[in-house]
């Protein structure tokens, strides 16, 4: 299914229920950022190596997968209340990107592009 | 395009500049965490009413746009290597909201459901 | 009571429980993001001047408080482990701030020193 | 210094600049959660180890200080607007996880004591 479908079934979520009125995009981003940090605390004392594992906890997968839907339903809601075309704009930073991080500097190396040199 | 398309892209742009080491789900939920935190950055001082003009500006649009494809980005690479399937995940978590937030009880109210009738 | 104070109380409670271990920088920088999306959960559909009434719900008030409670139990950590004078940091960053946002060209703006004049 | 000698000396700094409009409870945790989205980005490649080594890189160790300034600066003006005591606060929580991780119960382990016996 398309981002935009995504995008419509949850306008028709929020129209039915008469959210609109909640979703201006600073309540959004509030929101967005909220479901994140759901994320964290589930992540937050585990090890790296831990973390690659978490799924085969069967409580904590539904937890992950649950987290991470409500950070793309929010994420899609932000997109569609500023007309963002996400996936364009996704394309675009990776473009930018390959030009920010071109593969024979970047290798290997986690740091910002503007660290490099230092 | 589809969300699985986009993270091949997304996987391929890592595994050229050997990233994966750094790419573990536990990273990951940071970064996206720290790029929510840059939405919340721009919008922290808007009114509401402000927040909904803010593509108005031009500068500001274009932070908007990437930040929020750096969130999507980070949700797709978190997505892959935990091999979630994104969109399945929300479409069980909307039939789930159905239930908890039928329209004649959720109807205009921002509270959770958990406080509903206290 | 002075922050050094509170820090002790928290570090002792770490270490009879020997959660030292888990209390990495990472770890408690995750905590302390966590708890802070845990605030903005709190206040993400409250309308700014709602926000403002938002501890004469007391339910909500024992929530609000608990929650900074745990942001500031985390950072006191986080400065603990890293050796971090908190106070001294802030009065610095203040001060920095003086002359980064000077009265007469701050006044009443929210934008950040870098837009002026653009 | 007491914390609310230093959230007098901000709270100072934010009526100079005409700045207390902007600083509703809403905007506030936004901000403070903002910063600590800047924490999470610092640390969001560091393995553990080396994010216990941070300050050794007298760059990054003054990022650090800053943003944690930051997210303290927010958070005493929060607890000032909210009229909230940040140090009762704190002991009563601290308090009340004592009742909750037991020493016998809670040692070495980092999950939530909601977990326990699962």
């Amino acid at each position: 299914m398309a981002l935009q479908s995504l995008q419509r079934v949850l306008a028709d979520f929020a129209r039915e229920r008469e959210w609109e009125q909640f979703h201006t995009p600073k309540n959004l981003v509030m929101a967005l950022a909220g479901e994140s940090g759901e994320l964290l605390e589930i992540f937050q004392w585990l090890t790296p190596t831990d973390s690659a594992r978490v799924m085969q906890d069967s409580e904590r997968a539904v937890q992950v997968r649950e987290e991470m839907a409500d950070v793309l339903a929010y994420l899609l809601r932000l997109a569609d209340v500023l007309d963002v075309d996400l996936e364009q704009a996704l394309l675009e930073k990776i473009d930018k990107n390959r030009l920010k991080y071109p593969v024979h500097l970047a290798r290997g190396r986690a740091d910002k592009y503007t660290q490099w040199g230092k």
